[in-house]
């Protein structure tokens, strides 16, 4: 019996669970769901259909998981409980600040609904976050660094957008090598945001604009590039769509500590992610964890869960003899 | 109330355990049982005893876990599903082809007894495994690979020990910086033993020894070195000493896989251990593990583990709370 996925939300996120649960034979795409009008959206999957978002209460009996696959400003918070009561339920949150709150409303209406949701699911937070704990868990004393990039940052590009003159731009967030390097020797560097990341825009200009103030703009916006050294290309639209329309990313999450009895050994553990597709390698997270919910739902747990509280063999269709004996 | 440890066997992991209790204040250490002459074994900590591994069953009451830091071929085959049935206990298991029989034993002992067991614990198995596990589970389409060092083979060295005319020796693996290049670029490339891993060996001889004939002795031994391209270094015995005490190790879990309805992007995920010391990572590997396995005694668990099993969360000492808004 395959696990049926429902996707709500088919965006560059719900394509890639769409294309995550073809890649696992334990799966199957049951709908979907979307707040568009469904005959205008084409999916890759022809045994399944697109439905209204309205009709899921429908699709109770017929969906084991339901993967959500809206965005954290606006559409989780609401999304998440409320289809919680429903369905079991992943999403991927990502507003750090906001998560334990996300997490109190999502668990109450997974347990009043007695379904198991997944919050904060993906790399960061997701696997990162994994690779945080265990290597603080395991190196207590030591610190720890998490880098991101090289890769696309939707933030900063919408923020380029904002300016005016600016007609379309991307931009890369690029962990700096020399930081890298620093925190590899295991001297615990203290590194300011400047020293971590640099900033690399791409802008496609409006007819006529400026070019030296747009630029002087962007390096001086507070919070965004004030804080990094930043470089700005002017580029064609055209060589915008060939060369930046990718939406790579990944990053590194390093700790270094050390053990002894006089603290005279070092010892560094480091993860890193190189993604060809951030919203793909998300969606076949946020899959893996599908499997997950609707096993944990299967032995009658209840409630909300982090990908800190899940053991890891619940993400692999593999057995635990299988497991132990391949794996292991 | 704190963890109580209890260590058999002080060998170097044994210590290397008793060093990473005293980094978790959450843990304390109970007492270290030995088969020699308890008299004869200075610990490090002042406030626990030596004792005779026969006093043993007396101690149930005042150890939470037991950490068995024997060796693989003898002493944990028999002891840890003979202190399972009297204690939670963790031990490095780490034959890996006897892992399933092995369980099968810790976990019918440890139901018997009424605890927890967590076998085969470390970085391999243990937190290689769990990397294995997560990056296979999230990118089903693709392969992964192991290589292992800079590090000092045991089985290695103790190979080299027994040619005759070798005083002493030291080895080390060293994974080929070219292989892992090419699996980084995402080709999934076929790699042969000798393609991934290079042996670099230095040996003290006896005096009179045939530096000649023993260098070929070791380039020819079948499936300790003949596969691999294997350098050997003739060194005196103050040289070992100074530059070759030490036993450092790491290595590297790397998995590239394809996602997209075309499998058109590639990712990569990598781990990556550069240990100064290999027993006392392994045992804050150990350590971590025994907090989880007091935990989960206490939540009502019983029966045996393995990392795989067990929820990342289990080896914090943080609170959920704490984990969700300072980590995750």
């Amino acid at each position: 019996m395959k696990t049926r996925i429902g996707i709500l939300g088919y965006g560059n996120l719900g394509r890639g669970v769409e294309c995550a649960v073809r890649q696992n034979e334990d799966m199957e795409l049951a709908a979907v769901f979307t707040r568009r009008d469904p005959g205008k959206v084409a999916i890759l999957t022809d045994t399944a259909g697109v439905y209204p978002v309205e009709a899921l209460a429908d699709w109770r009996q017929r969906i084991d998981v339901l993967v959500l696959c809206g965005g954290s400003a606006t559409d989780l918070p609401e999304q998440t409980p409320e289809y919680a009561r429903m369905f079991n339920v992943i999403d991927s949150f990502d507003t750090h600040a906001n998560i334990p709150e996300h997490f109190a409303r999502v668990d109450a209406a997974a347990r009043e609904g007695g379904h198991v949701a997944i919050i904060s699911v993906g790399w960061d937070p997701g696997m990162f976050s994994l690779n945080r704990l265990y290597a603080d868990a395991v190196l207590p004393e030591g610190a720890d660094y998490t880098f991101w990039g090289k890769g696309v940052s939707q933030g900063h590009s919408d923020a380029l957008r904002r300016i005016a003159g600016v007609r379309d731009a991307r931009q890369y967030t690029i962990p700096v090598e020399r930081a890298l390097e620093e925190v590899r020797t295991g001297r615990n560097p203290k590194l300011s945001a400047r020293e971590k990341h640099t900033r690399e825009c791409f802008v496609v200009l409006e007819e006529g604009a400026d070019a030296a103030r747009i630029e002087e703009e962007i390096k001086t916006m507070p919070n965004y590039f004030a804080e990094y050294d930043t470089t700005v290309h002017v580029i064609s639209e055209e060589e915008l769509l060939q060369e930046h329309s990718g939406i790579p990313h990944g990053g590194f999450v390093l700790r270094s500590g050390t053990t002894g009895w006089q603290k005279e050994h070092r010892h560094l553990i480091e993860y890193r992610l190189k993604l060809d597709s951030n919203p793909e390698f998300t969606a076949s997270v946020l899959t893996a964890y599908a499997r997950a919910a609707h096993r944990l739902y299967r032995e009658g747990a209840r409630g909300g869960r982090t990908v800190l509280d899940i053991a890891p063999a619940y993400l692999s269709p593999k057995s635990k003899e299988e497991l132990m004996a391949s794996l292991l």
